[in-house]
């Protein structure tokens, strides 16, 4: 079984493309709003608001205990490396680690003696040691240039600062990253581990219990908890400054802090551009993410192997959908959007009430209106042809990756865009051996070139160029049947060639080479008319806040490490009201025995054992978004009570504002685990380490 | 091949559960905007804008031309009853007619001799005789009334006045119809044949030629035409009153007139109630009819039984999602919204001019915002439990009917509220013969009650009774196969039965036995708390409108006679545009021998024969919609020069507003019809009586 679960997780992917949306926070920060950077942390406001006695030492210690991994966060329990974070983080190891005897998804991965423990493929974990302000020399590096000199000039400091600060140190990692939109810029400065083991896996059905129906919801009965070790020399490292494990559950009210590394947010956007992602965007996404969907669940009931190669795909389909769905859910609701509409208007009231802000920033919210209109116009060609290409088809994704090295190896030196260790990093891609299902490949491209055409129009020309007389489907099947892109060997080869040389060797290089001029075409009508403009105006926007509101904001989230607070607490909606807390107990009431909700059978095995009255999971008004899941979730006195893993489906909402009456962070509680580590998995030397007796 | 091919016919099903939204017309009327009635078409303003000579005897011609279908328009184009309409009008006459030996919807109809026309079953004809208006009486039979005793009052005065003039004469139809929102109530009264035979269908290939791709599309290429005749006593019937046959093509910018039977439109919701259809109602039917379609569409490529019995769903899917598509493109068009408030602003702003007009409306706008807050709560499970519970499965709606029919029977007499008639009609129902698939059913229930517990949550009661501890799959798998509803014979026992005892006969009768109640319950609220103060408030909107504007308005669409003006034009959109006409020669050029772009053989047959240079298809600007089918589309001179069959994407939106810049109406032309039937079909005889040599 292969699997990965995202809800979550981040996708550096996603994060890279949200880059142009991003920008500083809405105002007034409303209670337990925020993802806050750890060198502005509205300590006075939590300590008043709950009590706590929160300070610089406090937060410098959550700090050196929180651990970023790819995609996910996490933190340190045990004076030896041990690392929690959450199941769906660490399944992909887990996978890796399984062989046709052993198969650890399904049944946990629970070696019980550190030597045992064995490395993850690909895992990192970082914590972040210092952070540097270097506003001043990135802006000045840019300072008097535009265009493309402008752009190197800031390339090329951010570079140098990375490489002075970090110098080929194998242990370091280096990054500036930009914050509020371009408003400051800082070093952020991490000790990084490269040996990675996996110590705890409970099995898949009770770390998903619920699948998707109970994914982005509560009440919820998820064990979403792993751990790892972080070695060096191959021994553990050694992490004095960790959490405390404390195996008790916290009370309905009291107070939680985040720490980790929420993803993405676009919550300064303006009304035009949210009204866009409510018309069009999002909508074209959801329809095509379903109907794929469907093809998808249709197929997995064609054959036992159908199914196994279509449950990674549809769980990562079906997460998507909800992202959308949730997203769309705060859009589409009235006051949510009469709340951004509020919130716009005070800032343009205070922008109009000040001359000399006026006359600096002019009407970026004007300029943004106007560019939805190309936004508008352009979006569906952009989508079909550029940006959703091949419909999610690996094959057209190396195709396409060979395609443009191929074209810009054909260029002038000095015209070319991809550096030798660009290449070099392509063809280690190339080169890496990835299963693919024809099947799959043949039910993407040919739902990609069908929807390409529905929403196109026949009449389109780039429509008939990539189709001439044939059908999606025949197409799409002589592409997939025909092609040699499948073989690693091929790819490698394919890069070292022409375009004219891939045009004749291989159908599907030929098809894409055929069409990426008019997809390339396309692509620059965008970033011309779309993403500058609006790039532009939202740094504008950006500027209008901090004159208006100071610099008490925090930024959109940037996969950097952030702590966000609240409380325990449920929600209600639409006269439902949830309450914060599961219990063990509920499972066994919950478990059907019919997929998703068979109980796993540990759980089963154990069910005379398992103290039933043990709070599972709970719910918190903490602001988090994709990138925390693993996150610590931490108690007044520092100590660690939980695993965040999920959101409801109204923190969704999240990437466009926070809503304190709705969005929860869902967590498994370290009582769970404690009590699941004792009583149903029986891991005495994990309980021992973590300070259990 | 079973097809049904629903594009501009009308669904009676539909029109009636659109009844409660029902209104009149916005304000100011545009340019060629309006369904009107024949004894209110605007003829001053047609013969001012277009130099026309419309009175009232050319009207009355038309409307003695026009013929009412069930579900489709058409007229009467010879003196001996030959009717012209649409292919996908009569496609289900042609399905019944075939056999194993002859399949006459591949290969066409056209026995070429009088004699071997064939009956329709089922099918009649109706030619609109008087319009007699009875809004006095039927408005005077409920005064003083209300609730049950109100509608009591209602049915029982129209019912009088139908019996009255029509008395069991078999050769009449007789309808009270009410027009703007109950403004106002006529007694149409029709000319009914009963015995209608197909004359001629070409090939379905050639009718319905670019499939789904095409279809709300322009240029376009389909022949979608067939005749009919009337018959009386075993002989044609004698219609010297029928439109003269123009085989010439219209030129751009000819005024052209459209009689036919619009379905249903909504022209006059609030913008609470058009926001709340984008925002829910819209999104909701479009991202389910998009999964329900890659299930149907994964599940045909699964083999030919597959694909045959897929077919006639798929094409009524995908109909239904271009519909809404287009419907969601009008309400998320910044434009249309824009002028939609506009509209409302003025006629608020008339209302809150004229004390006593305000005394006696009231606010329906505040209402009618209130009432989307409940509508927003409730849509869900609405939806989810009653309106589209059993997901489209035939042996659901066979079994509801049963179970409630059941229910009813065992009340006190006096409490029931099925007719012993309604019992023998539903008994009639059961009696046929309706070929089901398993597999269809199975995917129809799984996926309903899938979409059921992603939209209300594991945790809703509901939700539990409907799925107890069974999945989706497990739990429609087990009804599917072990219902005998499938069976007439069985159906009809049922019918006689108690609830208790069809509880015990049938697990698909107990499941929906068991759940009926709670469907039920929603149902009523959902009537409570929706349609009942939305009916309301409409109609106090709609006496403002009187008030305000006059009686100068046209009613929405009741699928009653109605005359459309408008003129040949193509139309321009995001700086595309597309022409008025296309020509037979297109369609060679269009055809790229891929389904479903294959020309039919009887084209492919005639290339060197037929002149290429024939208008094939045109656009008007007519105001029409579902229902219109097979309208004739009439010059100033009163000549029929072609057939409706379709709206371009834009038209969709007619269900909420006319565009004029958008809007257009899509035509097969006589000059086509003529140029194939001389050349491709080979028809001398219906050339003959067309009266072209």
């Amino acid at each position: 079984m292969s699997v990965r679960s995202i809800r979550l997780m981040s996708s550096l992917a996603v994060i890279g493309a949200a880059t142009a949306l991003m920008s500083a926070v809405p105002t007034p920060v409303r209670a337990d709003e925020g993802m806050w950077t750890f060198d502005n942390f509205p300590i006075q406001v939590v300590n008043d608001k709950y009590g706590t006695h929160i300070d610089q030492a406090w937060l410098d210690r959550v700090r050196g205990a929180a651990v970023r991994l790819r995609g996910c966060s996490a933190s340190f329990v045990s004076g030896e490396g041990l690392i929690l974070t959450n199941h769906h983080c660490v399944v992909g190891c887990v996978q890796d680690l399984s062989t046709a005897e052993n198969d650890y998804v399904k049944n946990g991965w629970m070696p019980g003696v550190r030597e045992e423990e064995a490395t993850c493929p690909g895992q990192t974990a970082e914590v972040l040691t210092d952070i540097i302000d270097v506003t001043d020399r990135v802006l000045g590096a840019g300072a008097g240039l535009e265009g493309a000199a402008f752009n190197a000039a800031r390339t090329s400091v951010t570079e140098a600062i990375q490489q002075e600060n970090c110098a080929g140190d194998p242990k370091l990692t280096c990054q500036v990253i930009s914050f509020y939109r371009g408003g400051r810029y800082a070093l952020y400065k991490f000790r990084k581990y490269d040996d990675v083991r996996l110590v705890f896996a409970p099995e898949f059905q009770a770390a998903f219990f619920g699948g998707d129906p109970d994914n982005f919801n509560f009440p919820r009965y998820a064990l979403d908890v792993g751990f790892l070790r972080a070695y060096e020399d191959g021994k553990p490292v050694e992490t004095p400054n960790h959490l405390t494990w404390n195996p008790n559950p916290p009370a309905e009210g009291d107070v939680t802090f985040v720490a980790g590394n929420p993803g993405s947010t676009s919550r300064l956007l303006t009304m035009s551009q949210l009204e866009r992602l409510r018309d069009q965007s999002l909508p074209i996404q959801l329809i095509q993410t379903s109907e794929l969907r469907g093809r998808l669940l249709e197929y997995s009931t064609s054959g036992e192997e159908a199914k196994r190669v279509a449950l990674d795909p549809i769980f990562g389909l079906e997460n998507r959908f909800k992202v959308y769905y949730g997203q769309s859910g705060a859009l589409t609701d009235p006051a949510f959007m009469a709340q951004k509409r509020e919130e716009e208007a005070d800032l343009r009231q205070q922008v109009a009430a000040d001359p000399a802000l006026m006359q600096r920033i002019g009407d970026p919210w004007a300029d943004l209106a106007r560019t939805q209109i190309a936004a508008r116009d352009l979006f569906l060609p952009y989508y079909q042809l550029e940006a959703r290409a091949g419909g999610g088809s690996t094959l057209y994704s190396y195709a396409r990756s060979i395609v443009r090295a191929a074209k810009d190896q054909a260029r002038p030196v000095e015209q070319r865009r991809m550096s030798a260790a660009a290449i070099a990093a392509l063809n280690r891609r190339l080169a890496g051996e990835v299963p693919i299902s024809n099947d799959l490949e043949e039910i993407y491209l040919s739902f990609w070139l069908s929807k390409t055409r529905e929403y196109l129009t026949v009449d389109n020309d780039q429509v008939k160029a990539l189709l001439g007389r044939e059908s999606p489907e025949a197409l799409a099947e002589r592409l997939v049947s025909g092609t040699r892109v499948g073989d690693p060997a091929f790819r490698q080869w394919a890069l070292a060639r022409t375009p004219a040389q891939l045009a004749e060797a291989d159908p599907l290089l030929a098809f894409v080479l055929a069409n990426d001029d008019a997809a390339k075409a396309i692509d620059d009508q965008w970033s011309a008319a779309v993403e500058a403009p609006t790039a532009l105006a939202a740094e504008r926007v950006a500027q209008a806040r901090f004159a208006a509101y100071g610099s008490n904001l925090y930024p959109d989230a940037t996969f950097s490490l952030r702590l966000s607070y609240g409380q325990v607490k449920g929600w209600t909606y639409r006269g439902v009201t949830v309450p914060a807390f599961t219990y063990i107990g509920g499972l066994y009431e919950r478990a059907t025995g019919s997929e998703p909700f068979n109980a796993a059978q540990g759980f089963l095995d154990a069910e005379q054992q398992v103290n039933k009255d043990t709070v599972y999971d709970f719910v918190s008004t903490n602001d988090i978004v994709g990138g925390n899941s693993g996150s610590p979730v931490i108690n007044a006195a520092g100590e660690v009570i939980g695993a965040a893993f999920d959101g409801n489906i109204h923190s969704l909402g999240g990437s466009y504002g926070y809503d304190g009456t709705l969005n929860r962070s869902v967590t498994v509680s370290t009582a769970a685990i404690t009590e699941v580590l004792r009583n149903v998995y029986h891991q005495p030397q994990l309980l021992d380490e973590l300070g259990v007796d």
